[in-house]
């Protein structure tokens, strides 16, 4: 397809197409002549793709070209590749190390991650920024003087490995090695907010059925 | 308890205390004498609930003094009082009801429901700020191209009300109606970051499992 059809299916203005294509988020297409390119399903998919972490993930585009590296490497087995796209993604900031709460909050982790039986999560604790944005997340709740019940996180957890099962079967259904990583990128972005809305209805649904809304009152 | 104490327990500075005081988002402490006022649990309960939701919440001190006008509503029954308070925290701006993704998206959302069988969310679908969050959500995706496989939406939509379901679990320990109502506004600030970090390191758990580390390749 020219680029007019590219940008007519994809939504994307033609100048912002161009933009991308400077910046080398997007291959350039099959040159046909001097002024025209021929572009293919290949870069509708990868313009979608960038689309998503620029508009609706807020990601810098410095960044993701190099999300878009780690996607495109074929030389890296697929744990490695998934990992390295997804934590090339803006992560919260490291936690302070000295922080007497941060120091509890590793511990409750540690202690979560062993009573899971998550081994493959236990070797990745020094490097991955999920682990560390749970310790954030724990770290800000201790400082406000609340703990948590040990079962109850592992309830969460068990819950959260349930999404993950399914996130990787829809991954899985994808044909190619790029576009599997590409599906766990937008899951990243996309799914989350999804997620937390079912979990509010969810409460919502939960909160009706167990109290009525007090008509009857 | 005095002041000192009160700010002691909390971590949260005096000057800061009196702010939250003057701006009415702490009830006074028992007028001693004209220089000292005393302070109690229901206090500091309080200021930890007012601290997590200005600074992890991000919430402006206008909405803070409306949701705990919900919080301390006696004459609203539960669900009302719950949702009263849920939904004066910040939320996804209206969508535009003209666009044919959002149109799109209440078709989806709607079918889901149904699918689910959860009148009670149903019946909530014009005034649920949570019902708008979703169709914001997968309106973005239907934008960027893709489509939700009504199956995974099902899927993903029983995993939260398994979380719901812990949610109200652990609200109902609490043994005030308040109580109840401040447990559950501090659920939609603090445990969504604990989910969503639970939610990648189940990924990357999983992930490693099917595929491992790609150490033997």
């Amino acid at each position: 397809m020219r680029l007019a059809e590219l940008s007519e299916r994809s939504g994307v203005p033609i100048a912002t197409i161009k933009y991308y294509l400077r910046e080398g988020l997007l291959t350039p297409g099959r040159q046909i002549n001097a002024r025209t390119a021929e572009y293919d399903e290949d870069h509708l998919r990868r313009l979608r793709l960038v689309r998503a972490m620029i508009q609706v993930g807020r990601v810098p585009v410095a960044t993701v070209r190099e999300v878009l590296g780690h996607v495109d490497d074929d030389s890296l087995p697929r744990t490695i590749r998934l990992g390295a796209a997804l934590w090339a993604l803006p992560q919260v900031p490291e936690p302070d190390e000295e922080d007497e709460y941060v120091r509890g909050a590793h511990e409750v982790a540690d202690q979560l991650l062993e009573s899971l039986g998550w081994s493959n999560a236990q070797a990745l604790v020094t490097i991955s920024p999920s682990y560390r944005s749970l310790v954030v997340a724990m770290a800000a709740l201790r400082r406000l003087g609340y703990d948590w019940d040990p079962q109850l996180l592992l309830a969460y957890a068990r819950l959260m490995h349930g999404a993950a099962v399914l996130d990787l079967d829809f991954v899985e259904t994808h044909a190619s090695e790029a576009e599997k990583v590409e599906t766990a990128v937008l899951g990243a972005i996309l799914v989350e907010p999804m997620l937390q809305a079912l979990h509010r209805l969810a409460q919502e649904e939960e909160s009706a059925r167990r109290y009525g809304f007090g008509d009857q009152e």
